[in-house]
């Protein structure tokens, strides 16, 4: 079975100086969003109560065809378990989706800006979603260990 | 400015029973996440080494010229604020995508079963991902007063 294809505009732009993906240092990146017509300020009016958001955005430099649709190392590296793509968070995934929680640094008429979007300038958004607690895990999510070697310097 | 549509297409579907959208007792709702072809077991590889997956998903059930491109009040309650369709989470929203954190119960061949899916059954699903601590609000969020009553009773 083959369901049908979803069409999506993005919302908002990714502006941030940084041209290059990369697997370190997105912590300290301070980003702007800013909303793409036909949105305007009135889309985030309260947002700034807020202290997280997540950012739904699209890899949009990765070229459909490098998509996994099986398995792969994380970051194309053996000293990783070889992992279904739906066990892994790489940019090559199919749709091409990235999922962030951001800290909230402050917002400016149709713009918000944040700390943390590992997104790099110019990127597509597709979603901002205030961060509700009860979206959280109610307890500590438990990961394998290989997470927390690659994940090492990333934010 | 707007920029180019994206095209993308279900990875899965939700299998869970359920019919109707509602705002209560999500939590306790188990759900069969299905892959679609040409995904098969090999996408899945090594999730069940995780404890919470995030689903991001499509609010099917909508009808585009139902989403708000400004702000309404949550649930078109004015016990609330108005508040711009950016901060809050309702399913009304440009290109109605949700995205949610699951306990993951168990994984079968090519399919996984998590509770907490706030989604109804046959809902297609865009991305499965697995849950890392780095991607998580490394302090709690601090959100409105509003949020917690809107979340009563939700999960």
């Amino acid at each position: 079975m083959e369901l049908e294809k979803i069409i999506l505009r993005p919302v908002a732009m990714v502006r941030n100086g940084r041209s290059a993906p990369g697997d370190y240092g997105w912590k300290d990146t301070v980003s702007t969003i800013q909303l793409v017509s036909p949105f305007r300020s009135d889309a985030l009016t309260g947002i700034e109560d807020f202290s997280h958001v997540e950012i739904l955005f699209h890899f949009h430099l990765l070229s459909p065809d490098k998509e996994v649709y099986s398995s792969r190392y994380p970051r194309d590296n053996p000293d990783f378990p070889l992992l279904g793509i739906f066990a892994q968070r790489g940019a090559a995934r199919p749709n091409r989706i990235g999922a962030t929680v951001c800290r909230l640094i402050s917002r400016k008429e149709d713009s918000i800006i944040v700390s943390g979007l590992d997104a790099v300038d110019g990127t597509p958004v597709l979603d901002i979603k205030p961060v509700f607690l009860a979206f959280l895990p109610e307890e500590e999510p438990g990961e394998p260990g290989w997470v927390s070697r690659l994940m090492k310097g990333y934010f």
